[in-house]
C-alpha cells in the first residue's frame, strides 16, 4: 500500500477543484479504510465546486470533495466486527452522533450534530476513504461499481417516493434531475399506476420516459396543470414529488394534488418560497413531508433489493463515466444539465 | 308547530345581519327537522357578518346564517331510520356528495362537491333547521345544550391535535382563539407532557392557562422561540399546532419544531405566505398536515367521549351566552377578540 | 324487458343448486337494476352449494346464490344520481347500515349490521340484480366482463397485501387459491422484491409462477421454512400473507416471518387454531392484521387502476368460463381445486 | 473504591439465589461503570429465581441476577462521551448488536443477537454494574431512585399501550401485574376515555382503581364480557391490552374488542394458545401487535416525560422497598402476587 493517494481537493475558498497527491487517511479503532472503486457526483458537489453561498458558509478548505462511493475494504480498525478486508462496500455519508434526541429516536438522518463526508470532513473523490464502521454498507459482490456508488443517492429518491406508499396511486414528479429520474423508476416499481414527469430540460424528459413516466411535460411550455387534470378526470394526482427546488413547480404541484393527497419536498429552493397555503395545503387537507434523504439503513435495504431483483433499472440515468483526472470537464457537464449521473473511477476500473 | 320561525338572515350583500320571521324549512324523505336549543358563533359567521372578500364570493343572500348547533328532533322524513322525534342531536354541517373520489375513499371532509350549512344553504341561527340524516349526530341526553353545540367546532381542534398522537410529546399551540384553546385542553387530555401557548391577546392567554398550558407567551412581546428552546433544552417541540392564521406565528413554529417533528395547519392565512421551506421543513424532515376540520364521524366520537368522561372541560372557553335577538351585540364582541365561544339559545332555554 | 329471469337458486336447506325461472327483482328509489354480463364463483358460493355448517346457520332458502358480478345498468330508482341506464358497473356486495360505530368511522367493511348479496339476500347468479346505489361501482366501459366481475374479489387480495406497504420487501404467500394468486400479482406490481408462494396443489403453484412468484414451494413436500430462510440469508421474510386457512401454513408463516415483520390473515380456518404466540408473534414483535376484505371503495380504485394500467394481469387466474346452465359442473370443478377463477355469463356474452 | 461488592447470584442451576461478595466488573473503552442506587424485581427475575424451564435453557450460572436499575456514574471508559462521573443514569438492559437487519432498520428491540443484562450476562442486583454507553439513559437528577429504576419496565407498558394511540378510545387491560397497572395509568394519561381492568387478584384490582381504571372486574368471578359490552352499548372496546399471559383473558379480549379494533399482546403464555382466529381476529378486522418491550429510546423519552410532568403517578404500584439482604423474602412476596413493584437499595439509600 502506498503512502499517498490522488484526490480532488477544494484547495482554496474560491470556485474550482484541484487534483492533488495527498496523504492516505488514518484508520481509528472503529474505522474502515476503503479503496474507492467508483464515486459519483451529487448536486452538493457542484455547489462546492461553484463555491455558492451555502458552500462559502459551510466548507473549510483544504478538503477532499465528494461523498457518493463504493469500494473494497482495505483495512479495518481493531474494534470493527461487521466487515473485513476485501468486502465490497458502499458508504452512508451522514455521520450521526448517536446520542442526541433525534439519534436516540430513530431519526439519525436529522441528527443535531450531523457530520457529512465531503462537506464537514474529507470526502470520496480520492483513491482511499476512511469511514466509521457504523456508516459502512456491505454490497452483494456481484453489484457493479457504477451501480453500487449510486445507492446512497438512490436512497434519497426512495425516501421521497415512499414517505407513504404509492401502490395504486397516481404520481407527479416535478423535476427530472437524477434523483427525480430515480423517483420515477421507483414509483413505477412500487405500483404507481400513472406517473406524470415535468422538467424544463428535454434531454432529461427523454430519460424520464425511459424510467417509466406515462406522460412527460415541459414545465413551462406545456400546460402542466390542465394536462394532468384532464388525464386524471379532474381528480388530480394522489402524490406530488417536488424534486426541482423550483417555486413554480411547487405551485403547479399544489394545484394538481388531489384533496387529501400527499406532497414530498426534496428539492431545496433558492431562498424563501411564497405560496398559497390556504388553497394549496390547508383546505385540501394535504400532507407534506420534508425529506432530508435516506434512512440508516432502511432505504439502503430497499435500494439494494430493487437493484438486485432487477425491479429497478437505473442504467438510463448513468449517462457518463470519467477518470478522476477529468474532474473539471465532468463538473462543467453537470452545470449544463445535459447529463444524468456522472461516475468516476479513482482506481483503475 | 308554527308556520314561521325567527332567524338571523344575511339579507343583502353587505355587512350586518337581520333578525327576521321566515318560513320553517321543508323536510325531505331523508331529512331531519331539528328544533334548535343552542347555536354558537364560528369565525366563518363573523366573516359573513363583516362581508369580507371570501364571503362576497361565496354567499348568496338572502340566507340564514350559522352552523354550529344542537337541538331536539322535531320531525323525520319517511326514509329516516337512525333518529326519532325527541332525540337530542347535534349536526355535522359538512354535507358531502357521497360519490366523488374523496367521499368514496373515506375523506368526505374534502368532498369535491361539499355543501356547508350556513354557507351554501340556510343555516342554524334560527328556531328550526332541516338537515340530511347523514349529518345528524345523536347526543347523550344528559349533555347540556351549550356544550352540545360546541362539539362540531371541538372536532376541528381534535383533528388538528390528533393528526398524529401527542402522547409523551411536547406541543406548541400558536393562537388561542376558541379552537386553539380547545386544542390545548385536548393535548393535555391526550398526554402532551408540555404545552406552550402563544397569542397577542392576554385575555385569551389567561384562558389558555386554565385549559392546561404549561407556559403562555405573548406572540410579540415575549421571546417565543428562545423561551421554548430553553424549556426544551434546545430540542424544540415535537408538535406545532398553527391555529392563528398569522404568518409570524408560523415562522416561529417552524423555528421551534424539533427535526422530525410534526406541524398541523388549521388557521387560514390572509393571502399568500412567504416561508423558508429549506430550513423550516425540508432540512428538518418535518411533516405538515393541512387540516380542514372534523371527520365524519371519528372526531365526533372522540369529542363526545372526552366531554362525557370529563377528561376535557371546555367550560372556560364558553365565555358568553346570548338570546338570538342580540346577534349584533354578539358579533361586535366577536370582533373585539375579548371572548371565547359565544352561544345563542334560539328557543327558550 | 321480460317479467322473469333465469337464476341459480339454493332452493332448499341441503347441498346443491337449482337453475330456475324467477321474478325480476324490484327497484326501490335508491336502487339500481343491473343486467348481469358476468358473475364469478367465490369460495363462499361453494360453501353454500355444499351446505356446510356455516351455510346451515346463515342462509335462508330459497335464495339466489352468487355475488361477484358486473353488468349494465338497466334501470335506476328515482333518487339515484351517480349512475344512469347503460353504464357498465360492478358491485360491492357488502351492504352496510351506514349508522353503526364502524360505518361512521370509516370501517363499513365490518359494519355491525352488514348484509351480503347472495348470503343475506338474493344474489348475482342471475340475469338481473337489484342493488343499492351506494354499492354500485362504475367501470371503464373498455373493461371486459370477465375482468370486471373479478374486481371485488381482487379487492380482498389488495387489502391483504397492502395492509402495510410491500415496496422493497420480501413476501411469503401461503395458499394459492384465486385470492392468493391475485396477491402474488399485486405484491409483484407493488414492489415486493422477492415472493415465495406455497400450496399443496401443483396446478395452482404453476399459476403462482406465472403471476410473478420468484419461488414456489409445495407446502408439505418441500422444506418451506428452511428454503425461505436460506434464500433470505437467515432474516426471514418481511411479510407473510396467510391465504390458505390451513393451520400448518400459519405455523410455517410465523416461523419464517422476520422479527418486526407483518402478517395478514385472510384465510378462514376450519375451527380453532393452536399456535405458539410467544415465539411466533410476541417475542418477534410481529404485527398481525385480520382481513375481512375490500374497503368501500379504496381497494376498488386500486383494483381498477392496476387493471387499467396493465401493471397487473390477472388473466392466468381466470381459467374457466361457463354458461349459467352449467352451474353444477362448475361447482364440481371448484371442489376439485384444479381451477383458478370460474366466470359465468348469465346473459348472452 | 473497593475491590469487591455485594451481589445476588444465581450460583447453581437450581431454585434460589445467594447473596455473595464478588469482584467489581471491568470497564471497557466504551463502557460505563454505575454505582447502583436502586434496582427492582421483574417477572423474569422470578423465573430465574424459581428456575423454570425457560431459565434452565437460557441462564448459565454463576451469574448476577437483576436488570432494572438506576445509579450514579462511577467511571467511564476512554471512548465514552455522552455521560460523565456523577451523572444520575438508568439502564436499558437490551444490548443490541447494532449490525443485524433489525438493528439497522430501527428495531433493535428484536435484534437477532440480543444480549440481556441479568439474563445473558451479569446483572443489576449488585452494588456496581458495567454497561455499554449505548445502553445508558441520563436521568433528571431530581428523579428519586425508586422511580428512576422503574423506567425501563414502564417502557414495556408504554410500548404496549401506545402501539397505536388511545386518545378518545375505550381500553380493556387484561391483567394487573405491575406492567398492567402502569398501562392503566398511561392509558389514562394519554386520553383513553374508559378503562376496564381485569385480574384474579383483588389486591391488584384495588391498585388498578387507584391508577385510573373506570371499572375493575374479577376475571373469573365477574361477567367480564357482558359487563364491558353493556358499558360500551354493545360496541365493545377499541383497544385490548393483554398483560396477563392467561389464555382465558385473551379469549375474553377478542370477544370484547370492537370490529376494526386493536389488540396488544405483552403477556407470555404458558405454552401454545388455542384461539378462534376466525371470529376473534379475521372477521372482526382486528390488528394485533406482539410487544417485546420498550424501544431504544423513544419509550424512555416518554417514560421520563410522563413522570417528570406528573401526568403519571406510579407510586401506588411501588408497594415494597427492601435491602438487597432480603432477596429471598422479596422473591417469596413476588410469588404470592400480593405486591406491586418491589425495589432494592444495594448501596445505602
Amino acid at each position: 500500500m502506498p503512502n499517498t493517494m490522488k484526490a480532488v481537493l477544494k484547495s482554496a475558498p474560491k470556485p474550482g477543484a484541484d487534483l492533488k497527491q495527498v496523504a492516505i487517511p488514518e484508520v481509528g479503532p472503529t474505522d474502515v479504510l476503503i479503496r474507492v472503486r467508483a464515486t459519483s457526483i451529487c448536486g452538493t458537489d457542484l455547489h462546492i465546486y461553484e463555491w455558492n453561498d451555502w458552500a462559502k458558509n459551510r466548507i473549510k478548505p483544504p478538503q477532499i470533495m465528494g461523498h457518493e462511493m463504493t469500494g473494497l475494504v482495505e483495512k479495518v480498525g481493531e474494534r470493527v466486527t461487521s466487515v473485513k478486508e476485501g468486502d465490497s462496500v458502499s458508504v452512508e455519508t451522514h455521520i450521526p452522533c448517536g446520542f442526541c434526541y433525534q439519534c436516540r429516536t430513530g431519526r439519525s438522518e436529522v441528527c443535531q450534530n450531523l457530520k457529512i463526508l465531503g462537506v464537514d470532513r474529507d470526502g470520496a473523490f480520492a483513491e482511499f476513504v476512511s469511514i466509521p464502521e457504523i456508516d459502512v454498507w456491505k454490497n452483494d459482490p456481484k453489484m457493479t461499481p457504477e451501480i453500487a456508488t449510486i445507492q446512497e443517492n438512490l436512497g434519497n429518491a426512495i425516501d421521497t417516493v415512499l414517505a407513504e406508499d404509492v401502490a395504486g396511486k397516481t404520481v407527479a414528479v416535478m423535476g427530472c434531475g437524477p434523483v427525480g429520474l430515480f423517483a420515477i423508476g421507483i414509483a413505477r416499481a412500487c405500483g404507481a399506476t400513472a406517473i406524470f414527469a415535468t422538467d424544463v430540460n428535454r434531454y432529461r424528459l427523454e430519460i424520464a420516459r425511459k424510467m417509466g413516466a406515462n406522460a412527460v411535460l415541459h414545465a413551462v411550455e406545456d400546460k402542466v396543470v390542465e394536462s394532468v387534470m384532464e388525464e386524471t378526470k379532474g381528480d388530480g394526482v394522489d402524490v406530488v414529488l417536488e424534486m426541482s427546488g423550483n417555486v413554480n413547480a411547487l405551485k403547479q404541484g399544489v394545484q394538481l394534488i388531489t384533496s387529501g393527497g400527499r406532497v414530498s419536498l426534496l428539492g431545496l429552493f433558492n431562498g424563501d418560497v411564497t405560496l398559497d397555503l390556504n388553497e394549496g395545503i390547508i383546505m385540501k387537507g394535504v400532507r407534506v413531508y420534508g425529506i432530508t434523504g435516506r434512512r440508516m439503513f432502511s432505504t439502503w435495504y430497499k435500494a439494494a433489493r430493487f437493484l438486485e431483483s432487477h425491479l429497478l433499472d437505473i442504467s438510463p440515468v448513468i449517462t457518463h463515466q470519467f477518470s478522476l483526472d477529468d474532474i473539471n470537464e465532468a463538473m462543467e457537464l453537470m452545470k449544463s444539465g445535459n447529463c444524468g449521473k456522472i461516475v468516476f473511477f479513482p482506481n483503475s476500473k
